[in-house]
């Protein structure tokens, strides 16, 4: 970029743009002492005010925050092409578009920045971009989500229901009023399409994610959870699997020992493991106004910079869907004799071994609570479907992977 | 840098420099498609074999694995007078001489790398300089020496003596042959002086830091302060106190709440915290060879990328050394009337306030274990010299600084 100030177009005016805004003015010295150039805004695009060719005009940079799909997308992709960079913080237009943004990013040889866009305040775009860009990333997982932690947390500590949880997180502000995407794991199922391209070298978009949310789990799955010393969280995880990659986003138990048990309220947490470091852990809170800003302006530091990381996928890798996983299984079952026989048959029969079980509760309150070893989750899906069709069954089965301690030794 | 492969001039044949070189032929594809370039060992310097000079002369980029200050500094210097990069995993080397290091750096016009010599494979150098770049951050603390927190782990949960775990971590290789420089402080010190540096842009040298080790820790320190529900660890904090900087390293107190309780083992956590990112914590493994490496090839990425932070400190920061803490105060004392009331009367006329309090033992095991609330440590350690002065003490007081847990609330 040339010199003089950078003039930065913002597109949005929500609670990000007005955090922004302010951030801007007060780190404007800091930003000129790191880079040479002082940066101010050229204009703000509203949905009432602004024409977002003027801004673009009189702009050196753009910085995306209208969120969703349209306009956002022609906007991004208009910019790119005038040879602007692009900062943005939305990762369902990346999860959805970024094959197509980033090959017009590469071939206007500007930059498409986006740390913002995935689990907040942590640095992990740069982390796993720039730090572990020459490393063999084997896994990336954690919880990219802060709605869903938040109301995991105080479903265990309180033993309240979801719908009343939810009702609470959102009188906070650590939901939205339309809470549908965070809830049902779409958010989630985004920023790990957006790692796992930058993990794997290799296109991945939202359509490759397996993905699940929280609104059926029971406050019971949690109570029981405790006295197997587990804890719940909403996971993302894209791994490496049989020469493929698998990215997938579930409700899952982690026992008390794992690097992400402590992780809780609204906070977020990625794991990085590579053979050549091990693992890394960041956490951190996973939104909030200047926070997400904060992420941004980092990014137009480095822009501004003359930084220029390559966003290129150099493989094209597989998508496994059926891997092996732990369970827990919670089972309300009749109270007579044999019932636990019968459901361990079924479990053996298709190869599934149980690693510890809890029965508790006599008549109508009899019920089995188990967590079985690692094994292939159609086989478990079988095994489930045959115990749902028994007659000693006084509800459906409802089950929830687990990450097994010694995974993390 | 110009075209064709990047030569590598590598000085060291250590653990690290063996670990280098095979991590470097393992990924030379991943750093050619990520870079552009392939990169090639030029020459290896070792005590008894290879020329600096002719090894500087064929090489594109130098990477220093000597350690210690000579000839390590004379070499870097050279190097980096030549107009080839330095990538550096001497912490030692950048706290004792950052100042004329960076500046002939930053005359040359070219770069001086060194995210291995902070917390091993966690890539916290580049997270404070480039994600945290324009980021007034207000505190960056950790345990960013691995050797120490083993032994701290092993000592809690086995109660053995320093001596017998230390000798026990040297078997494993947790512990160098000589162990002074981890035990003291003195390499967590370093480390410290190099991260505060980067976060307040301001000359820190390895001179400024206060810095304790853990070698007069007691096995029954660890056991009291079980039932206390706290964990000890070598802490490294850096933060903006009363206008100026306060860098320090001391064994510490962690109530279970903290996110680096958890943190065992020769694992390094750091965390920064400023008012726009809130905090963000990073852990990983502290050490090791191929982790060593692995940071060193990130950097080695980062160069021939083009990428250049800026490393000028911005402004003069006072060092202030007389802060407030929280204590531990361990008192063997006589098993006689009186003694708390005297203690306590002691501990008030300084302007020291307890939070609990617990009493152990009769006769001549009779003893007074507390934590006190947050005071000058000046004002503390007037109390503490008090008291050491009474009758009714059978043993020098023993004090260790406490984090408490509300201020990570």
């Amino acid at each position: 970029m040339s010199e003089g100030p950078v003039r930065i177009g913002v597109l949005g005016k929500g609670t990000v743009g007005a955090a922004f805004a302010g951030l801007l003015a007060e780190r404007a010295d800091a930003v000129e002492a790191t880079t040479g150039r002082r940066p101010e805004i050229a204009g703000v695009l509203s949905r009432s005010e602004g024409d977002f060719s003027e801004i673009l005009e009189r702009s050196d940079l753009i910085v995306e925050l209208i969120g969703g799909l349209d306009p956002a997308r022609a906007y991004v992709e208009q910019a790119l092409r005038a040879g602007k960079p692009v900062v943005t913080a939305n990762k369902q237009l990346l999860a959805q578009h970024g094959d197509e943004l980033f090959a017009i990013a590469r071939e206007a040889g500007v930059q498409l920045r986006f740390e913002a866009a995935v689990a907040g305040v942590i640095p992990i775009v740069r982390v796993i971009q720039e730090s572990f860009g020459a490393t063999e990333i084997s896994r990336v997982f954690g919880i990219v989500n802060g709605t869903t932690n938040f109301i995991l947390t105080e479903m265990a500590s309180t033993g309240a229901p979801y719908a009343e949880v939810l009702a609470r997180a959102q009188e906070l502000g650590y939901a939205e009023a339309d809470p549908e995407e965070d809830v049902n794991g779409a958010d989630a199922a985004a920023k790990m399409a957006i790692l796992a391209r930058l993990a794997f070298h290799t296109p991945v978009s939202f359509d490759d994610v397996v993905y699940e949310g929280i609104e059926t789990i029971q406050p019971d799955d949690l109570s029981y959870a405790k006295e197997l010393d587990l804890s719940l969280k909403l996971l993302g995880i894209a791994e490496r699997r049989d020469g493929g990659i698998s990215v997938r986003v579930f409700p899952c138990f982690l026992y008390g020992g794992h690097p992400l048990a402590p992780v809780g309220g609204p906070f977020n947490a990625v794991m990085v493991e590579a053979p050549a470091i091990t693992e890394v852990t960041m956490s951190g809170p996973g939104a909030g106004g200047v926070q997400t800003a904060s992420a941004v302006l980092g990014d137009i530091v480095s822009i501004v910079s003359g930084e220029a990381p390559v966003h290129e996928p150099v493989v094209e890798l597989g998508v496994v869907t059926d891997v092996s996983s732990s369970f827990y299984l919670h089972l309300e079952v009749a109270d007579r004799p044999g019932v636990l026989a019968r459901i361990a048959q079924v479990l053996g029969d298709n190869g599934v071994s149980v690693k510890s079980v809890v029965q508790r509760g006599i008549g109508d309150d009899a019920r089995l609570v188990m967590v079985v070893h690692e094994c292939l989750e159609s086989r478990f899906a079988a095994a489930v479907e045959e115990i749902a069709r028994l007659d000693d069954l006084r509800s459906p089965p409802r089950s929830i992977r687990v990450i097994e301690e010694e995974e993390f030794g």
